[in-house]
């Protein structure tokens, strides 16, 4: 390929729309071209990236005997009737109707698809375990894509579904996985990707774990322990404060707050700690709206995951009005009425004297003790966690809270689907069992833009030589000069007779054109081939990050070149 | 891979539902579920083989210079007004509104895309000409969905988009395209593939052709000539019939034909020759349902295709009420009044005298003479081509017809796209011109059930080695002895080591079952370890085609498989 033929525009201006540096790199380098709003085409330079990326995942698939399938893009509603998720999953499934008016939607997952397939197949524990997996579009219509590829609403994902006859087998092969996509991330070129407990949403089941690259305009908030192996995604990190300084009591006393709406005008107001108040934050279940009233810490903010788990169906931030029985603004545990549900937050356990709503208007309570003024308080975990707070793991506080982008995830799904669906098997003994699923992806396009993320210069993204669209980019300088035109041509077929992946850049162009073209095609190794260089009858070599920079003769440029790509993948391995 | 963890469920009766032999086959094989209409997935069985076929396809694109892209499956409705195809398209566009309402497209074609994501790029002509292809799924909203992958509604498609500043020029690369495409049906094993003009359709632009497997059970008719190199779709056929008995010219009577409303039973109760008879097909446009009346010979079809191409705009089939003009059953070229357009089929040229209606309720009329009798009269053609007809290419009376699946398609677009999304370029003169557009399709599906359609016996698909699912399977008979299971074990192992594509089947079933179930796959080289083999010292080596059947030394077995899957991929070549 010749960069003169390659399809794609490549430019200097930071493009205005793009906030983080990886989307406007890859505007700039003519990989990603906007359609609609989340939605994108891939110019060659990216599908070169996508394909090196979904071999490397397909390789790794196959390694822990996944069998590829394909599901479809569009899929009849009765299958997700069938699991509840028709009705369960928001405005993100999209739902349409064909021409002979049949309700279907676009698949934005394939849990459906995978139990459908296999529910004849695997009707007997002799058929167990086995994995089966796709690499497919997928799309999902997200409320706010962003970030260029990061967020978008139509996607190449790889999704895995294995099943299994027990939870055991299925930990292990979860463990198996697992190892598998730190193999994926390792060859990507990004081995720092971390794994982090996760919540598991909307996909049911227990135990799940994302797989993070830590990164500032990551849209994930991760918290991490900085003494022991503790990572948990925000969504399902558990908040372990203790109040230590537990305050003196007090009696119970009706105050007037006028004008004093949040938290912190009303502490500012009576001279109090906001450690020492109780914050209510009021949703409403989606279903029928009714009153789901949290109570945390003035200085804790609610951790909605915790609290929808808890509450066990879809809520939504309130909208009270003057009929309700609450009193927006001045609502407290104390004499709380009307039918609401109440959660308390373990952050406001064992503090001796609180400042809260009095449920009524204008009116807080100081010297709130909830032991002793509220009946039968139960404290839940409700609170996202801060900065500093205590590890649940080792009891220390050494909780630092970083960003990162999610690259991969996997799940323990349980027999949700199996369930619902009606998928069984008949086990050793003759009894009909629900199999047990796991299931595990990894975002094709995304993956490629957190790896340009984590690894760029101003100039380009550094790609990893395993999914970079070239390894291998060849440019000769004053191609108008025929002596160093005939040397980059001749090397440019040595090389492509040799079966190497490299991209030529004979233009005749200044070099600095050339080479910020090169820096944004982002090939780990450059070789040029110029006048001067000729003189001494050697090539430049050079890796994108600047880590060699040799003058190699002509005639050991392909061998050099070699051993310099073997060096690449080895550090690649043993990172 | 071993055939007792395959996914995927293999069986001997045919099911009820399948019309055609490849379709019956991949269920049975465990190939493909049904999931809607006109919906499938794939099974790994089935995925080796698509992924194969992509992977021949991928390469011969690349190697006329195809640069890999990727559209997306769902396309802002924006880019299809641009085109006028949002309003063109019938309801096999499926069309539908996102979350926000705006108004978006399933991609059935991706023409609107490409010159979307080139436009910006190729504004000098400098950069043309080239090609861009992706491979991707695509959703159609077929009315009818048949015969399993032949005929379906979401479907795996390459398509390839070239872009020119001449006609010559993409002449020349169409040529280029149409034998890259010999290549790839010849690669998976179809040479047999015949290329036929066709009708263009909705795609716009001139020439085109269709890649055609000639099978019994295709849809489409294929008008070929016995005596030259002419092939056609039926669609695009040109009739060139001559009438060389004009027959003697009569008097132009009125005759009474109570209840006949059919020519034939007009020709019956007149007791005159079909061949001189005139019938009349009423269609109305579908904008503004005027009518359209094609007249023809009485023993001819109209060919829709044609005349819609004359007409000009979309048309249907009449739906005539007493209000109308036109007088139903009775309809004939000779005093037809209202507002209706005529057409008049060549076949009816050089009539001395024939049968027509009369336009009057229960009355035709004999010895009507078009030339004298009706002003003006011009010949179009707009009759369908019949068995025996004169070739309009040699002339000679050759033609036959034939049936087939369109396995691919190639369309000289021309500037349909170009000039109505207003894609221009500066050509060497400084002026703005539109760029030229070819295209290039291949479903991928639809191609790997043709070829079991084309190639399979009542048993299982014999599929041509270079898409074969597993290009060798290793049966072990008698699985519960242990020294057969050993040999087995150790054989697969070498298969394995050598870097084989292997399925090795070493389930205790009896011979018969192993021996269908392998049928089923179509692996085409077939290895058998048998206890009585054993005996010998030899393995017993097959091919899915008998065509081989030897016994071979175990110490050999690997270089003989070795040869023959050499021997086997030679004869694709030299096919």
């Amino acid at each position: 390929m010749k960069v003169a033929n390659l399809v794609g525009t490549r430019f200097k201006e930071r493009p205005g729309d793009c906030v983080i540096d990886s989307h406007a790199l890859m505007v700039r380098g003519g990989y990603m071209k906007y359609v609609g709003n989340g939605i994108f085409s891939e110019f060659p330079t990216l599908r070169r990236v996508t394909k090196k990326i979904e071999e490397i995942i397909r390789q790794e698939m196959d390694a822990i005997d996944g069998q590829e399938v394909l599901f479809p893009v569009v899929l009849p509603a009765d299958l997700w009737d069938e699991s509840g998720r028709y009705e369960s999953v928001g405005s993100e499934l999209l739902r349409f109707t064909d021409r002979n008016k049949s309700r279907m939607v676009l698949g934005m997952t394939h849990e459906e698809a995978a139990v459908h397939l296999v529910r004849d197949y695997a009707q007997s524990y002799t058929k167990y375990p086995f994995m089966i997996y796709q690499i497919q579009r997928k799309f999902r219509d997200e409320a706010r894509p962003r970030a260029g590829m990061i967020r978008v609403r139509e996607f190449t994902m790889k999704d895995a579904y294995s099943f299994h006859t027990s939870q055991e087998d299925l930990e292990q092969y979860y463990q198996v996985c697992y190892e598998a996509y730190n193999r994926i991330f390792k060859r990507a070129g990004v081995p720092e990707v971390i794994t982090v407990a996760s919540d598991s949403g909307m996909m049911g089941g227990n135990l799940s774990h994302e797989y993070m690259l830590l990164t500032p305009v990551g849209e994930d908030s991760i918290v991490i322990c900085q003494e022991c192996d503790y990572r948990a995604n925000m969504e399902a990190a558990e908040n372990k404060m203790v109040n230590e300084d537990a305050g003196e009591m007090a009696e119970l006393t009706y105050v007037e707050t006028p004008n004093c709406k949040t938290i912190e005008e009303v502490c500012a107001f009576l001279k109090s700690d906001v450690e020492k108040s109780c914050k209510a934050v009021v949703y409403q279940k989606n279903a029928d709206d009714k009153f789901v009233v949290a109570f945390v810490r003035g200085d804790y903010e609610i951790n909605e995951t915790k609290l929808r788990n808890l509450v066990g169906e879809e809520i939504h931030v309130a909208d009270i009005t003057e009929e309700d029985p609450l009193v927006a603004g001045y609502i407290g545990p104390c004499g709380i009425s009307g039918e609401v549900e109440v959660y308390v937050d373990v952050t406001l356990k064992g503090i001796g004297s609180l400042v809260a709503g009095a449920n009524k208007e204008g009116f807080h309570v100081t010297g709130l003790n909830l032991e002793r003024d509220v009946k039968d308080v139960t404290y839940v975990d409700i609170a996202k966690v801060k900065e500093g707070s205590v590890c649940p793991c080792c009891g220390k506080k050494a909780i630092t809270i970083k960003r990162g982008i999610e690259v991969g995830n996997i799940f323990q799904l349980g027999t949700k689907y199996t369930k619902s669906m009606n998928m069984t098997y008949v086990d050793e003994n003759g009894q009909q069992q629900y199999p047990i699923m796991g299931c595990y992806g990894i975002g094709v396009g995304r993956l490629a833009a957190s790896i340009c993320e984590a690894h760029h210069d101003e100039y380009g993204p550094i790609w990893p030589i395993s999914i970079a669209p070239w390894e291998i980019e060849l440019c000769v300088i004053r191609a108008d000069d025929p002596e160093a035109k005939k040397a980059g041509d001749e090397l440019y077929e040595k090389l492509q007779r040799a079966g190497e992946d490299v991209i030529y850049d004979d233009r005749d162009v200044r070099p600095g054109a050339m080479f910020s073209d090169a820096d944004l095609i982002g090939a780990p190794i450059r070789v040029v081939v110029s006048p001067r260089n000729l003189k001494e009858n050697v090539v430049e070599i050079t890796t994108r990050d600047k880590s060699v920079q040799e003058s190699v003769p002509m005639s050991e440029a392909l061998e050099y070149i070699r051993e310099l790509k073997a060096k690449l993948y080895r550090q690649l391995e043993e990172a």
